[in-house]
């Protein structure tokens, strides 16, 4: 099977080489950018010295068009336009950005600032959280891959939500990211001297992923409400936590909550409900394509803080991409997926 | 002015040292340590050769009595029992455990697991929450300085509280501490390798600053309910930044709550309200007394992010407690505490 | 076939669990740890939640001589006891520990300041830097694993002291290690907070794995006269640096001399000497069992600078360890250690 | 005294800004900068909210030129320009850059590939070494602040190369530094994600402050040929480390060189020798204008190891430029350096 990526420089992108160079599905792997084609990818990333000889791409429409599956890790704007040149051919395309997540266009020109893809492409994109999705996604040929955050918060949500389990209104998320979330370029924030030894807060109130998670919670509970959601700097590299907070309908234990994650997540390999008291941290997930959860009861207030961790370019981007080519290719989902995360 | 620190060889004692050894009204600064006694403090920390030439003492409760000031930054247990032999005697005690703030012993036994002081001592013991307590902390002999994460929650909540503008009930405080807070004892969880790159959540719903929030918050406004409040280790030495979402009972903008923040610290010089639209982060307060503060209205929800960091081991400990002895002294507040961040 | 681990709590151990788990000849991996066992593995190492259901077990030696493989990964000193219980029988040894690697006891006992293995089991052991001994080790029923410094060290150096290319007297190592290489322990010196922001030396001159060093660059080249080798902590988790320096017999350009390089570790598919002029650094080998090198000659000083970079726990410690006992197999010498490097 | 700050916005002129504010002798510290005027400077560092209300302002020659002192902080090449329009004026000149450090023209061409300052003004410019020039600098109106690898290597080697210990041609400089070195530009290689949890070796034997040592180490003893120094990123923020080593001439024990040291730098007070067999970390220095040092002989090798650290903005920048302007000014030379290391 041959593949391409597209924004292949990037952290997602170099991050999707990674998994797709040992996907043993994978025969070829083509790398495609619009600004860096024609440099050696070894050279761009030394780390590959000898495992990639290739020369990155330019964007080619119509060689992309006749490979098996086409990965779109570009920034949001690139992604809309290659996408509606690549579907109703052979290709099979998963978009990584945001462009066709939302599915209602003001809703991504209100928090994107940008010019929304065509309705008709938003409709035909399918929502590729992957455990929640998976009979959808095995038809699809256009998948809109979540969010590293949403995807992080959606699953820690799921089993509540389905279930109608919390007060409208009353949901808290509070994200915390390691610095690759913010993509390769160099800049002021993203200076090792400026974020070492540093805590900061950013977009609050205003952060795009915002409508993505209500647009899914909504489906699956349609009282629910606007969120507040916040999303923090933290001085590492890689990892996503979510500790959300939320107000129960009625009393459950922490013990009740624990079975309901369970069976819940039952059948889905990537998703470790830890045990009653033991909450995931991000190393614990470091290079895989786990999503880590745990929740916990305050019966002094009637709220549960839920946590759910997962590495922000596995998971959160070039994992679950894999993982829902995968479940398109009708393959066990865990294929070429079979990492245990580096620790320490 | 002859102060001595015990609990000398902690992180809290090291920095009183690094403080009250360049204040000016302090002429000898003796160290007491009950597990370590008899060391060289240079030996110690080889960050002060050249600068401390003294040995630890042990605890000497006849000579500390007759000190001016003396600093208990002994672990909560130590303190109690400290605090007890030195009050009503011509020494001032500034006591920066946590056993001296909660006036309840039933919350203090419930969240501390241990024995409450005697209630005629924690009666006495004036809470030193500088900004917000001046009057009563300048006639004090017993202060218990606020522990580091109610300083940071406290002072981001005070104009809010003492103005009745939340819906009781509607508090969640999400802290995230650097590893200097848990002290210097080499752990598991204290260690580089199981910390760097990390990012973990502890004591959920369990935290013993919880009570000592609310039983501030209730004096300011007494509806106030039960609160939730998360703790997360950062992977940083230093810092602490709380976020803190709550819901108003009217509508406020941003702006008109910038004022009353700004009016609300009139006068206190370590509060940096930052200008509309600007958050503060951790290293922005790196080795100083400060709390800077942000705040920010969302009409989408009605409620309210605040950001409040300050360095844990100076406005969360020993910068509060110098802080506190100026007042008790009657200088200027602000005395050997003039310290500019070191950044980067 | 069924392999086990001592010390299997340690970081060398978990690292061994990581690689032996996803190789395709084992088909059971036992825990084995002397103070630890009964343990949940899972409950040690909660990163391996759902992977390993397994308890470690006590020290069972009889069990073990039925193995195939054994992997010691103990602290020196349980190593040495364990190996001599455990040759002549089924099982092939792996030591990790520096109990075997000096074939004369009195250096051992000078530089570990502890009672050396007897000497026929000293000479009964193959020191298993894989590229240098491919064919005793193949022939081998215990392996001494190299030291971490030693391998990125030895690997560095192997092709200028095989061709009798430098000055006797001339070399100095300067050696940097992340504080993984330090174990699991909890420490003063392992603390977070004396870590971070930090960067030490230590013992200067003193580092047992000095002698390791000479013992086998002496057999390369037998005019090679005591080294200077100093070690450094690094404020990262893992990955060793090695910058050598050495003066040339004669003169060589840095072309002649990558040439030799390139020439020297044909058919060697972990190391990946870098192209003229561009030097590699720890993150680019992080996760696998690469050994990246460089050389670069000084027309001004005819000096060499040489660096070479590992992972600690991989090609240092459990990556080299199966390499080893792929050798051992007679099979490809890189199975199960096809990991790319996790990058950023 | 008024004083002004060029480059202020660069992390040089920031630190210069902390020092300058709180020294007593300065009224007025007024900044300066080419690309960043008109800006306010609490907006460009935030963490100077309510410390700094200025703006900063373009290049003004002639207002420049009545101030007491300037600080030059601006970039290689801009420096060397503006010197020239400063000297022989009422102001005096301390320049951080490069510029005007190296003696002969075509050594700056040649390490710096760039044009070299006029001859006449090299020669007036006193090299600002403070422990080992005071008297010339006491005289001065132009100052070469030394660079900071060059600080570190050179204080670490006084005493040895003043007395001619070592033997010619036999000594190596291993570097290392955080990052903030670097600048505050944002680069490839000063993001955080490629710099966290990695080691870096660069500009290998080509670094432009090799010759700079050079010149200071003929000076003190002529037959000093030429040196091999390389420099490596370390993932902090501040902080240098030099490790030195070099073939003694004779036999000395540790103990006697100790005893050189000392008494060598008797009346420095920023130069901290440790005591025997301790030696020192760059976080013990942090914030900070000390400079430790600590030696070891070797008498398997007749080698000795020198380290010496410093934090790169104080003592390896804007420290000793005040340090400097102290002397000039003949007030004690750590008038407004009065800080302890901030430690953790």
């Amino acid at each position: 099977m041959d593949v391409g990526i597209v924004g292949s420089t990037g952290y997602g992108g170099v991050e999707l080489y990674r998994l797709l160079s040992n996907h043993p599905n994978v025969s070829e792997c083509i790398l495609y950018s619009s600004s860096l084609d024609g440099t050696s990818y070894a050279e761009e990333y030394p780390h590959l010295s000898g495992l990639s000889g290739e020369k990155v791409k330019p964007i080619l429409l119509e060689e992309m068009q006749q490979l098996d599956f086409v990965f779109l890790a570009a920034p949001s704007g690139v992604s809309r336009e290659l996408a509606q040149n690549l579907i109703g051919k052979k290709v099979k395309v998963i978009d990584l950005s945001g462009d066709l997540r939302l599915k209602n266009p003001r809703e991504y020109e209100e928090w994107y600032k940008g010019e929304s893809a065509p309705k008709h492409i938003l409709d035909k994109a399918v929502y590729g959280l992957t455990e929640l999705n998976r009979e959808t996604i095995r038809e699809a040929d256009l998948i809109a891959n979540p969010g590293c955050f949403p995807t992080a918060t959606l699953l820690g949500l799921a089993p509540l939500f389905h279930h109608g389990l919390t007060k409208p209104h009353s949901l808290i998320i509070d994200a915390k990211t390691g610095l690759s979330g913010a993509g390769r370029k160099a800049t002021q924030s993203s200076h090792f001297s400026e974020t070492q030894e540093n805590l900061r807060i950013y977009k609050v109130h205003e952060h795009q992923h915002t409508p993505e998670i209500e647009q899914q919670l909504k489906i699956w509970d349609s009282e629910t409400g606007p969120i507040t959601f916040s999303t923090h700097l933290i001085p590492m590299t890689r990892g996503i936590m979510v500790t959300m907070y939320a107000e129960l309908k009625n009393t459950s234990t922490t013990g009740e909550l624990h079975s309901l994650y369970h069976s819940f997540f039952e059948g889905s390999p990537f998703i470790r409900v830890r045990r009653e008291g033991q909450f995931p941290s991000t190393k614990e997930v470091f290079g895989t394509n786990f999503c880590d959860v745990s929740i916990k009861a305050d019966p002094r207030t009637n709220r549960v803080t839920i946590v759910s961790v997962i590495d922000n370019l596995v998971k959160g981007a070039a994992g679950q991409a894999v993982q829902n080519m995968n479940v398109m290719l009708g393959i066990d989902e865990t294929t070429g997926l079979h990492y245990y995360p580096i620790y320490p």
